[in-house]
């Protein structure tokens, strides 16, 4: 079985054995700091984890990469991605910049409609060639573990295609079957009578999980709970975005459902707060997005407090989110959440691989998967510190070498 | 003469040639966009820019560099950074990040001082070996022009050695003396009577420009004036760090000593909004420090309406703006300032190489300095869309690849 040893590292940080399954409270800050460390792999998965001086002589064929000078922690996990389009919104973010709404551009036929239809423009092929693309920029940034949404497609071949190229190029998919309304239906009532008729049968086979855009002028609560319903009783597990512009009831329906996560969150007030801090759905915050569209961001630091289990992610889209960087994503966490270097960790490492459903990523400890995000950095709180820099220089993923600047 | 072509580009964006010396008003979306280009360098020095069709046959020994699917900008000016210092502030860093504020923190003997302490500990070789470093990240964010401050030394030795140390790694210097009052000075005009005399003669040989921190806690508007008015004697141009947190005479003073620019202005009201609208003092943007401190961003959109000129820098130091990249600076100013792309290229090209003082810069047509940054992108504007994207692919720098990812 192939050995790797990673060797003289001058930090290894990870989510601590004791942070519980999903942490929360103050479990959250829970990270083990060890120094002048060492990971040894074998296989897919890690074999120990210590003190350069506790390492005992290791026998047979092992590979070793000199980390002097580095840190390492959790492989990253993007637990909110939209990977799965063609064309980009460069067009759209420029008349923004220029005083433009997100809504008014949704409203004047750019927004999400206008990426379903260049998505929907290309072949299965060229869709995985997009995929694959954003994969590598993700690994790139750190991360090996994503979970991949459609809802560009909105019809039966293009949604079931981004699905396959999700799994095909790595990630966990999740069918966004209801991102949207497209112009070929009638009404939102229309269009789940044939997505749930006509798609969610194979969609189902295919995907993970199951999303919604509950919102003003997408799908509202009754409906999103009659999407979410019928993709529960087909084996998938739930998610729901809400709460991004308007509060519109999506706290408590997740909290119904008992949907795995609820995402994004900008608009929840204490009340929201409050309920997610009582209840086992993770809130998945996206400050990126938040930034991007230049919105106010979510409560972070409230949920947090409140005993909440948060996740964080990229929300990697063309149109309100366009990054693939969680390093990014741990600086707004720090910055703009108030939350401590050792929250972000967490939220991006343990927590996260709970909503992909990964219970064996997102730790550093015998036994996970050997997935190792090595920072150049003396300290591995570089991560959020060292704003857009260079940072990762190499990425194991199961045991291999997956990516080396 | 070594000449180089880089061909087949799907962009060139640049400042066009009327946007005048120093762009203003309507002027600062003045880019001139060329697709399926090429860029023609001869020596150190722009040649030709054209269309590909309009490409001649060309004799002798050429380099060609395939340019497919990437844009060119001109290489990117960074006019406000600190990269002279030792140590790092990650632990202040995290400390914010779990409620304290910056003035607190420098009360407590974090801030300036503590980064003071760690760069006098250093040796000059060791010194410019991080200023090295700091100008390869630059570099691979797609900067090519540079300014650095002292101002980590606040003594005779180490203020010399910050100056020469930018000089060497390819910076233009300037002497930030009056950053803060270092401990071993009973008050600031002591401090000031002791750096004018003993530290100015010698940085005025090595340095192009001196810049003072105007600041509650720092130096007040007259102690600015002193310190300035004797650096201008000296012949060096000025420029100030102003209106951070709070508005204390900075702009009216700029304006009455014919500074080369303005920096910060988070604080900066109506009436220093429209002094600088019709002022020749360029009113330097640092939107990272505002994001990386979570303070108010300063008034970008006023103040080009205003009629100002602007630049964009990414304010690079260890305590409030740990990037180097300009690339995120873009993406703030387009989010955050509500700046057109248009506006943000030229804030840190063609505005910034004149707060620099390098007036050959920041345009891509002949004559100009052959500084060409590639983007891995079919669209200039990913420059600031692309949000923390790995876009810079090859740096071209004085005629020469200077960078390639």
């Amino acid at each position: 079985m192939a050995a790797l040893l990673l060797r003289d590292l001058a930090q290894v940080a990870t989510p601590a054995a004791d942070a519980g399954q999903v942490a929360r409270g103050r479990d959250l800050r829970a990270v083990d700091v060890i120094e002048d460390a060492y990971i040894l792999c074998r296989g897919e998965t890690i074999a120990a984890v210590g003190r350069m001086r506790d390492l005992e002589p290791l026998d047979g064929d092992i590979e070793e990469i000199d980390c002097a000078g580095r840190s390492a922690v959790p492989g990253l996990v993007d637990c909110h991605t939209h990977p799965a389009f063609g064309g980009d919104r460069v067009g759209e973010f420029s008349l923004r910049a220029g005083g433009a709404s997100y809504e008014e551009l949704h409203a004047a036929g750019g927004g999400i409609l206008s990426t379903v239809a260049a998505t929907r423009a290309l072949s299965p092929d060229a869709l995985l060639e997009r995929v694959t693309e954003h994969a590598e920029w993700m690994l790139a940034h750190g991360t090996t573990t994503w979970e991949g949404k459609s809802g560009y497609g909105l019809d039966h071949d293009t949604e079931l295609a981004s699905l396959k190229a999700v799994r095909v190029a790595g990630g966990s998919p999740t069918w966004l079957g209801a991102h949207s309304v497209p112009p070929e239906h009638p009404d939102a009532d229309a269009y789940l009578d044939f997505v749930l008729a006509d798609v969610l049968p194979e969609a189902a086979q295919l995907a993970d999980a199951a999303d919604v855009f509950l919102e003003r002028g997408a799908f509202d609560a009754p409906r999103a709970r009659r999407y979410l319903e019928a993709c529960a009783a087909a084996g998938l597990a739930l998610r729901l975005h809400g709460d991004q512009f308007t509060e519109s009831g999506a706290v408590p329906l997740a909290i119904d459902l008992g949907a795995r996560s609820i995402d994004h969150l900008e608009a929840t007030g204490a009340i929201g707060v409050q309920e997610l801090g009582y209840s086992d759905v993770i809130a998945v915050l996206l400050p990126a997005s938040a930034l991007f569209l230049d919105r106010p961001m979510p409560p972070g630091r409230a949920l947090a407090d409140a005993g909440a289990a948060i996740a964080l992610a990229t929300d990697f889209n063309p149109g309100s989110s366009f990054t693939t960087s969680l390093p990014l994503i741990a600086s707004l966490a720090c910055t703009q959440l108030h939350l401590a270097p050792e929250e972000a960790l967490v939220a991006m490492t343990l927590n996260a691989a709970h909503v992909v459903g990964a219970a064996d990523r997102g730790r550093l400890a015998p036994g996970m998967r050997a997935d190792v995000t090595l920072l150049d950095a003396p300290d591995w709180r570089y991560l959020a510190y060292h704003l857009a820099g260079d940072l990762v220089s190499t990425v194991v993923r199961a045991g291999a070498t997956a990516y080396r600047r």
